[in-house]
């Protein structure tokens, strides 16, 4: 294993401290390990808060910002973090209009942000959760009941965190955030494992000229292993996925997402035939991104997740963001 | 070698239609291989063309757009552009108040765009150039009479950008590109090969705990190779690189810059260090940007650029802009 590290058990204290030196639009407690927008709390606005394993940056700490989330909680390496950790982001964006927990569907997630909840509802901050679980590769997985939350993570955060920006109350960002999960789903393609600092080695081993069809965010098992084949033909076994659990008409909002390891040249190659396979399917890339969003540390590979538009969450999709991973808009 | 590719003699025709089909503010002409800002020519201002060898994504084509470059014209995978595709740039970018070639000092690089700014002269299109020279590692290199250009290329594509966009006169663009050329310097340190499509196996072997110091940006070889070492101990080796060529004092501009296949999380690992560095040296890392912005396909590993800052350079960097690669400002 070679990675550009001080040592296993100081990844993420290190990284958060490069993270808060060159963003100093951020506020990061590095003993409680959060990230906070630097003017939260927001009297009256919802608070957003998310969090997970650390290992899938920029996802979360790098949409902490104007327009997305208030705070982020990074927990070690593929590991949720714990409910002190989360009860602390809550608390202290609490602008008096609730907070959003925006989970991805891993057991130890979805329990640390609950218990978190509960604590929180005992000091008085009401508290409403957008679960996430767009990942259509399998039905359980090694860390889940049910499917696996990834890429359309990205989409909730910044279409819930628009409609808060703009003042709406706890229920009804909670029910655009469900609703942009609803409408959303993703698949995704390993070329190569990841190696935890921890593990040293990779997580698992795949052949020469061989992929992982349906991998996970932290390199759990998909659905097959396939001869590597042309991007074409890796796309469409992507969009096929998709296209089985979520109907593709209309406009979408696509994300080609690399899993870390891979270049943008070939994320490029990937979003061509994402975008023709739409095209034959009556369907359009209204609106898209393509780079390295929800990661799994050094893995090659990608993921493609589709949301299937309506008018408000484009407007929302396209309402101005300022966030060290995202930004546009004045 | 496992790539999210069709075929090894389509990457970059691929990665076009990709480019094109996700950035609709670009206009990309698949026949002469150049990108455009859609709205390019302005008359009045003076254009900005770049170009080099692909595989180094963003860079240059993924900084098109308001603030920076008007055209960039794409190479062969680490194969310099041919002169006809840099004339036709050229000619189309031009406003009437000529055009800045933005050129890294790379042999067949240099001699093309001269050829192309000779072709267009006799057009009557005035062509100055910058020739970008940052990177300290070597002092002459496999495709390199003199310093290779590298990270610094941002840096004078965005400051010199802003400058043509205020209106600036085609002399005074070219002299605040060599200000920034001057002011900045440049050293890398690969973790691993990268593996070009056509080569299909990587360009070098490393030793499993070895790096490359002063890697180039196309796998050419260093200064040296050592063994892995801390994150401290790489980002030290660097900036004492650096430090040699380029007094660091007061405000830089700093790049931490991954080489395609380093995950986010390590990127900001070395820039804690290099903030901590720079401190140490009566310093400061006034503005920084942190990812994967002048890449060498999937190698792994990072290179640190730093420009010493005026006020006006300051004031340059912040301007706004607006391409597929960096945005900021309304």
């Amino acid at each position: 294993m070679k990675k550009i590290i001080n040592a296993v058990d100081t990844v993420v204290t290190d990284a958060l401290t490069g993270l808060a030196a060159a963003h100093p639009e951020l506020r990061v407690d590095l003993d409680t390990r959060v990230v906070y927008r630097a003017n939260a709390p927001r009297p009256g606005k919802v608070g957003l808060v998310s969090g997970g394993g650390s290992g899938h940056e920029p996802l979360h700490a790098g949409f902490v910002g104007y327009g997305m989330l208030d705070a982020a909680c990074p927990g070690e390496i593929f590991t949720s973090p714990v409910p002190d950790q989360i009860v602390e982001a809550t608390t202290a964006v609490g602008g008096g209009a609730g907070v959003l927990h925006i989970v991805k569907n891993y057991t130890g997630d979805v329990l640390n942000f609950e218990m978190a909840a509960e604590l929180c509802a005992d000091e008085g901050v009401e508290v409403a959760r957008v679960l996430v679980d767009d990942d259509v590769a399998v039905r359980d997985s090694l860390y889940t009941a049910g499917r696996r939350g990834t890429g359309a993570t990205l989409f909730v955060e910044k279409i819930a965190g628009a409609l808060a920006e703009e003042g709406a109350p706890l229920a009804e960002v909670a029910a655009i955030g469900n609703e942009v999960n609803a409408r959303s789903r993703s698949f995704g393609v390993a070329l190569s494992s990841c190696t935890t600092p921890a593990a040293g080695k990779p997580t698992f081993e795949l052949a020469e000229g061989e992929v992982e069809l349906g991998i996970g965010i932290h390199g759990e098992p998909g659905r097959s292993r396939a001869p590597a084949g042309t991007a074409r033909e890796l796309v469409r076994v992507a969009m096929d996925a998709l296209q089985a659990h979520l109907p593709l008409s209309g406009d979408t909002l696509v994300l080609v997402n690399g899993m870390g390891g891979t270049p943008l040249i070939e994320l490029y190659i990937a979003f061509a035939e994402v975008d023709a396979y739409l095209r034959e399917h009556g369907a359009t890339a209204a609106r898209s991104l393509v780079g390295n969003y929800v990661t799994s540390l050094d893995m090659q590979g990608f993921s493609v997740s589709v949301c299937t538009l309506t008018d408000e969450l484009t407007r929302l999709w396209d309402a101005p963001v300022r966030t060290p991973g995202l930004r546009w808009g004045p």
